[in-house]
């Protein structure tokens, strides 16, 4: 069957009540559906995306030539069927590929957002993917799934929306962002503030989606490292020199040091460094906890089943902070959760890459 | 008993023959000493700085308010005991702490050697410190000790001159630098190049003390990243914001912000960054096997007591490098080594922080 891949944008006029205080009014949330949504609306499942990603999770445009971040986890008999679940995945609200982010524009001024845009939390996104299934007319979905971001998505999903979801699965995630993950965002964002080209702000995005901006390449050479393992890379890389005669050349290369040359590049062309800033500044202030005494307090607001998946050399969020959500499950007595540490040497990506290691597994969750 | 710090630099004339077929002439190393010379010269430590290590290993000048850099492990009744040894620490060519680097003045041109210094390797920065050593008339030590960048040239030493020393003692070190190093290197590289104030190489060494060079201070927080752990950094800054009221504020601060802020810009006022490019250079073409078959073959020429250290938190050099070494050495049926695996959650910089783990470890080997 058809992958039924369909891209909208909804509008809204009311204001989003942010968890800062402030308000985001109005705003649009772009997402993309894949499969077909059956009569009584109960085949939904909701994919929730990671920093970079975006709304178009699987499937391919016609100028595309790589498919959506999930693609081999989204489709006809692939782990989440669309033959059989009608999948949404909305961008996030602060980002920038049709949701209403920094570089949006600043109702009633017609300038952009810029540093107007209010600081969001992930607790916000969430918020606001709710109001947009409201405007669906879906107020019980199958399941929420997603990884790093997306799963802690998914978990404040399950903490502020107790009733939305039977089932919720957390990829490569964590109960609070640790101080390890946020110094990796911090050298990425420092690397943006300082760039010239930044313009502290007043760039103009097409000159930066032309030449890029070297700060934003130089952060996502961070975050590569941080996606990966040690073993990954050996794997992946070893120790080939670009030109083997080139080795006593200062600016002689290592393929590794090719593989994030390229990657920085290229990224900062596609991605919006104010959008950078916001989204991982809501990655640092995650805390599953804020608003209540403790992890447990929060978790005995779950109703759904929780599954928690985490990868054993994941280095971004240690596979222990999943096992931590776990423990605190267990402590407060609740018995419709599981927890899974993937075998797994890859590292964070594991989530994107690995598949084949965990797809089974949720295969079973969704089956019940 | 004192510890008779004593700085000196020797000038060469001579040409030193580089690995890479060029040639440094004339050139200074600068080195520090601690205790006392025997009359036979027989109680000589060498020790070996890292990376951004310098020759000042212990003691406090007068204009200073923190120590050398291993002042814990040498010393009177220390790992190192000045009562007992004559330890020298050499600053390393392509270093800019008095040894000749890139900022150097050119013979005979009078201008600084900038980018056309050239590249050095691990196995120069060895062969210089043994001619240094033939200057001193000093023809076979006690030991030689070093970790990380340290370590390296601590095996170099055990590999090319195998006579020279008693003991070899690495500490987490590795036989090769791996891509996820030479990846954490690349971020620092790239972040100083681009760096606009940089001036392509050509900056004003006085402004920059002045002023910092804000590429090398994001360089370097990647950096701090690199030698700390998950659960180091978790341990000394948890979740703690520098104000609880800016927790929605974009450029509010977690506690571990602040440390790479003020860590990144102090040390970008105090090392200077071409000689960074320079020895992160070295640190990635760094391969104990180069110029033999294998790492087994390198190693059937060392004859002094080898002793490996590694720490199980190590995430730059991760410890199985060390053991990678150890089993090399097991295969060529060698026996005069040891490897111990120092149990430790502080990540790479245990070297330098953790001494109680491994000075006892260390002093027994040195008692013989």
């Amino acid at each position: 069957m058809s992958l039924n891949l369909q891209t909208h944008t909804e509008h809204f006029t009311n204001p989003l009540y942010l968890e800062s205080g402030r308000i985001l009014e109005p705003y649009d949330i772009t997402y993309e559906t894949y499969g077909t949504l059956n009569d009584d609306k109960s085949n939904v499942i909701v994919v929730c995306h990671a920093l970079t990603g975006s709304h178009h999770a699987a499937g391919l445009y016609e100028d595309e030539n790589k498919p959506g971040w999930w693609d081999g986890f989204i489709g006809s008999g692939k782990a989440l069927n669309t033959d059989k679940y009608f999948v949404i995945c909305s961008n996030v609200i602060g980002s920038c590929f049709g949701s209403t982010g920094p570089m949006s524009t600043r109702h009633p001024y017609h300038d952009e957002y810029r540093y107007k845009f209010p600081v969001v939390s992930i607790k916000d996104m969430v918020k606001a993917q709710r109001i947009l299934f409201d405007r669906l007319d879906i107020h019980r979905v199958e399941a929420i799934v997603g990884g790093s971001m997306g799963g802690m998505q998914a978990l404040q999903f399950a903490i502020h929306y107790p009733n939305f979801a039977k089932k919720i699965i957390s990829l490569a995630a964590t109960h609070a962002t640790q101080p390890w993950a946020i110094a990796f965002n911090k050298v990425a964002q420092e690397a943006i503030l300082k760039d010239p080209d930044f313009k502290q702000g007043y760039y103009d995005p097409e000159v930066l989606k032309e030449q890029g901006l070297s700060g934003m390449a130089v952060g996502r050479m961070a975050g590569h490292i941080s996606f990966l393992s040690h073993e990954s890379m050996r794997e992946k890389f070893g120790r080939e020199y670009k030109r083997t005669d080139g080795l006593y050349e200062l600016f002689g290369k290592f393929q590794v040091e090719s593989y994030l040359e390229y990657n920085g590049a290229n990224f900062s062309k596609w991605f919006d460094p104010l959008a950078y800033l916001y989204i991982t500044k809501a990655i640092n202030i995650y805390d599953l906890s804020r608003g209540f005494d403790t992890l447990e307090e929060a978790l005995t607001r779950v109703t759904a089943d929780l599954h928690l998946i985490s990868f054993k050399n994941d280095l971004l969020f240690k596979n222990f902070e999943m096992k931590e959500i776990a423990d605190a499950l267990a402590n407060i007595k609740k018995t419709n959760f599981s927890y899974m540490d993937v075998e797994s040497d890859y590292g964070h990506d594991a989530f994107l890459v690995e598949l084949e290691k965990f797809d089974t597994y949720v295969k079973d969750i969704l089956n019940g």
